[in-house]
């Protein structure tokens, strides 16, 4: 089990992992550089080999041949699905148990693939997956949060994979872009990325791409080289709202980008995450707006953002979001 | 030259860089798992190179023998000493230049060298040439935030050195601390990090070690394996006040710290940043309580903690603090 502290100057909530702790020894191999290492075992996420994962929450079968996308509880999970909502205080620190949901989307039968690689179509499916179990998980009380986080490749597996949570607490990001928008509301009665949608379609020049349904671009203040964000362009603030059509629409985009960078970058590593709004209201927010934040893990200058949030970014948005349009 | 570019959501400053822009080749070669490189030519921080950086800003003397600490200009600054104050609009966006300085303090004239080999009275120089650094660029009407931080090992030259910055505005972190502080200060009139120092003291189980006059200990909600915080029992809101006498002592809680991580975990890379009051009002901050905060670079998540600002930490500090008591 693990359990939620807060950390009481910045109140930050941090998972600790209470049992099978790890010690020194588990780290002298994992010092960068590191290659992420697969195992030498059978792959629990190939057809096959589904009795080496947890009975599967959901999946969505290939015409008769088996599965294409399967969901499954994480056997390593940050957070746990059993126990209560328990708050104590423990000196003058605050303590919760770290309850939660911790799921894995395999995101196709094929060991070796990706999102440059995969047909959209194929994409279409992983979305469906996810909707279908964020809407099955916000059904839990005890949850707050909502999210989706890819690593690629993945850490300790490579087969294509994405993880699903549900957190009992708001997670400091949104939680500060749920501020930044209600104020910029307050003021304007407009949603911020609304404005934001506006004025990058009209100035152009840190747009990647544009669909019927949604907007790729390099953000102003991009933190990272080739940060990007997909973001829809009407107004809707969590991503269980999106309709078929736009679903459709946004595999299509998210295929485009994922083959830019991959043909760009020669391959890149990289992080993306769904910012959609907390659980309670996510009917009546005027203010906030949903979006995909893709980081790739190039350049980066660990040593002066972790001590600082403060963010260095050689590489412009304009000259980014140019480079990516030029990809044929 | 770079500019600060005001992401419009969360308010957060961001240095992009607009001359020398890096675009794709230059990523490349630099993504993980990468072996941090040094040049093929001479070393630049090494005693008879002086010429291959600017002109020293300061250094102190080997009795004789040439310098025993010495700081220059950086390169490659992030921040920039030329240049006014100037804050404008672009489009809906906010804008001002990078303006700052960015100093590398070279802590040794020999390039093998690292805080775990080094004599204390080394560790007391370098102090020393930070104090000195610090009441010198804090003159500098522009300038709103002091930091020193270091990587070790160093990302392009193994000589080790710091990085000392003065910023044109406060840091999101110690932005965050600043709001945490006063807000608890407002509730008890007692300076947090003061009671976290009592509670720390009396409770024990997370202190690594105790000097005259620091404290070095995991801290409860230990956001990453090993984190480590080194602080001064007596209340004081910024480095700039410490004494002779405390700086001797801090150089020995520094070398016992380091010479630990060495042992215990065979020379891990790690980072470490002082926070520092804000320069307004640093004489008078009762609720601010400067540090140091230490990080090894060992089994990070990236992913999930960069997408959600969630922190996964698998070594309870009890166990990281008992871990590093015992080295001997």
């Amino acid at each position: 089990m693990a359990e939620l502290r807060r950390e009481p100057v910045t109140r930050l909530w941090v998972v600790i992992t209470t049992d099978h702790p790890k010690g020194p020894s588990d780290y002298l191999h994992f010092k960068p550089p590191y290659q992420p290492q697969e195992g030498d075992g059978p792959c629990p996420f190939c057809p096959g080999n589904e009795g080496m994962t947890p009975q599967e929450t959901f999946s969505l079968s290939r015409e008769g041949k088996g599965w294409s996308v399967r969901v499954v509880p994480n056997k390593f999970p940050f957070f746990h699905i059993e126990g209560g909502f328990d708050r104590r205080p423990e000196g003058m620190y605050d303590v919760m148990e770290a309850i939660g949901a911790h799921e894995i989307v395999v995101e196709s039968y094929e060991h070796h693939q990706n999102f440059a690689t995969m047909e959209s179509y194929q994409i279409e499916r992983i979305l469906f997956a996810y909707q279908e179990r964020l809407v099955d998980l916000e059904k839990d009380s005890r949850f707050q949060q909502l999210l989706i986080i890819k690593n690629y490749p993945g850490v300790f597996n490579r087969h294509p994979h994405s993880h699903l949570m549900a957190l009992p607490v708001i997670p400091r990001r949104i939680d500060e872009e749920i501020r930044g928008t209600l104020d910029y509301y307050q003021r304007k009665e407009r949603c911020i990325f609304c404005d934001i949608i506006k004025e990058e379609i009209s100035v152009k020049k840190r747009v990647i791409l544009e669909t019927v349904h949604f907007l790729v671009f390099s953000p102003f203040a991009s933190r990272y080289p080739f940060e990007t964000w997909i973001i829809p362009k009407a107004h809707s603030s969590d991503f269980h709202q999106i309709t078929e059509d736009q679903m459709r629409d946004l595999s299509v985009a998210i295929q485009s980008l994922f083959t830019r960078f991959f043909k760009l970058l020669s391959d890149p590593p990289y992080s993306f995450t769904f910012h959609t709004s907390p659980i309670q209201n996510r009917f009546h927010r005027p203010e906030y707006h949903w979006h995909i934040e893709t980081r790739l893990r190039i350049g980066l200058r660990e040593g002066f953002e972790w001590g600082t949030g403060f963010f260095v970014n050689p590489t412009p948005p304009e000259d980014a979001a140019a480079y990516l349009r030029g990809v044929e």
